[in-house]
């Protein structure tokens, strides 16, 4: 593992790291926030996913949540989005391949040899954070669009393992949308019984757990009727008696903008379900 | 004048407008955040002069500046660091030509045509902002290495214009370094005499308004001793009695992880002097 970037950051050091995966048969970038108080204790780890065509870069150069995580002393880990390199499959258009993962594990060729976001987010990613960090057993997880995707569902699969779960602007209900419907049967196949494992609003219903669900979504979403449709998420939570907090906000479109404006609540509620 | 980005941001609004120059004879692009309170109230001004190689888009992407700016009731300025476009002279490298203004008005062919951010920033800019937002008259100034260097330069020859300065890792004297030498020699010409009215360190002597500087300079900048040498400037200040607060930050480079973690401080410095 090799240290590609340091920053001093809001008393803190913001790194980026590469790796070899063995998930994802490739080698990988992922970015950590290391707070003060990670100089001296163990922190808690708040786990992003970020969106459609993102690096492990966006969040750490837009968002502004290493103030917070500082503030909370809280380590701050984001992957990047898909697997990658000249030998990993790819795609014409920005919502599949490359850059476009949705945090699943691919069975159907030519996406099923590196295309395991899923395994690499839950498994291999915390395996080699928590061996080379300060960081205690208590995660928490967030992430935005197709990253939030990953978080609910993340969360939803694996009861017990997050203390925490938060989305912006999540595609809640990704069966159902243009976004997920191209991604899942390339990466699923045609078969739709198989998506529903991946689709947070299917998930709802048999959640073992009911972590509480707190999203925020801008009003003004240049995304929010065609691809993200919350109200589905919020059906299936009142169905099933899952706590979720859904906040609509005026005003606010998809980008780092609204994501910048809201990410001290997210931290602030995550810390407290990490360090409390 | 056309806006082509508007974000909701920290109850606010970020906007980026473009408009015909008629001090650089170019079409200009500049980005303007509008607090909450600018919905209701005039408001003061911060002007923020970006490095080499940004546009309009680095602070307002990167620093995390809006969240202070709404706390503290600021309007934020950000232009472009340079005349742009195909028929504007420019150069190889990317400490001269396009993106690389200096904020200077260049006297030496073929430059002299558009590179005059010196006018645009004190006169053209400041005026279109005045007629078309609701601003009151107070108006501040700071921005990032060539940006600190046009902030202290632009605050020093213009006494009464602005109630407050402040810099990141500033060129404090260009004449002395290699990023200015080169950009002075060609905007200028060989005539050393001609540079010192837009060196900040030169400046200082006959000041005649003793506005106090404040900056913030990384110690693990990457450029700290070849380009940035704070201690010229101290030294200056020193001799002519100009009050100066330098502020070394161990640990930190030159990039916006090191801005975002200190302009809360200075959008602070900014708006007790503006506001007050």
């Amino acid at each position: 593992m090799q240290r590609s970037e340091a920053h001093a950051s809001h008393g803190g050091r913001q790194e980026v790291w590469q790796h070899d995966s063995s998930a994802l048969g490739c080698s990988m970038r992922y970015a950590v926030y290391l707070p003060p108080q990670a100089q001296h204790q163990a922190c808690p780890v708040l786990y992003w996913l970020s969106g459609l065509t993102c690096s492990e870069q966006n969040f750490i150069t837009k968002a502004g949540a290493q103030r917070y995580a500082a503030e909370h002393g809280l380590i701050l880990v984001v992957p990047d989005t898909s697997p990658r390199g000249a030998d990993v499959a790819d795609a014409d258009g920005y919502d599949l391949g490359q850059g476009a993962g949705f945090y699943l594990n691919a069975t159907r060729e030519p996406w099923a040899k590196h295309y395991r976001m899923y395994d690499y987010v839950v498994e291999e990613l915390p395996a080699l954070v928590d061996a080379h960090f300060p960081t205690t057993s208590a995660r928490g997880i967030s992430g935005h669009s197709m990253g939030g995707h990953g978080a609910l569902t993340i969360a939803l699969k694996n009861p017990g393992r997050y203390r925490s779960v938060s989305a912006f602007s999540p595609i809640v209900a990704p069966s159902q949308v243009p976004w997920g419907e191209k991604a899942f049967a390339a990466y699923l196949g045609e078969d739709r019984e198989a998506w529903r494992e991946w689709d947070a609003t299917e998930l709802i219903a048999q959640a073992r757990e009911r972590l509480p669900l707190l999203i925020d979504q801008g009003e003004a979403d240049e995304f929010l009727s065609t691809q993200l449709k919350p109200e589905r998420l919020r059906a299936a939570c009142e169905k099933a008696g899952h706590p979720l907090q859904l906040r609509l906000r005026p005003g606010y479109d998809h980008s780092y903008y609204f994501i910048a404006s809201f990410i001290g609540e997210h931290i602030a509620h995550h810390a407290a379900a990490l360090r409390g």
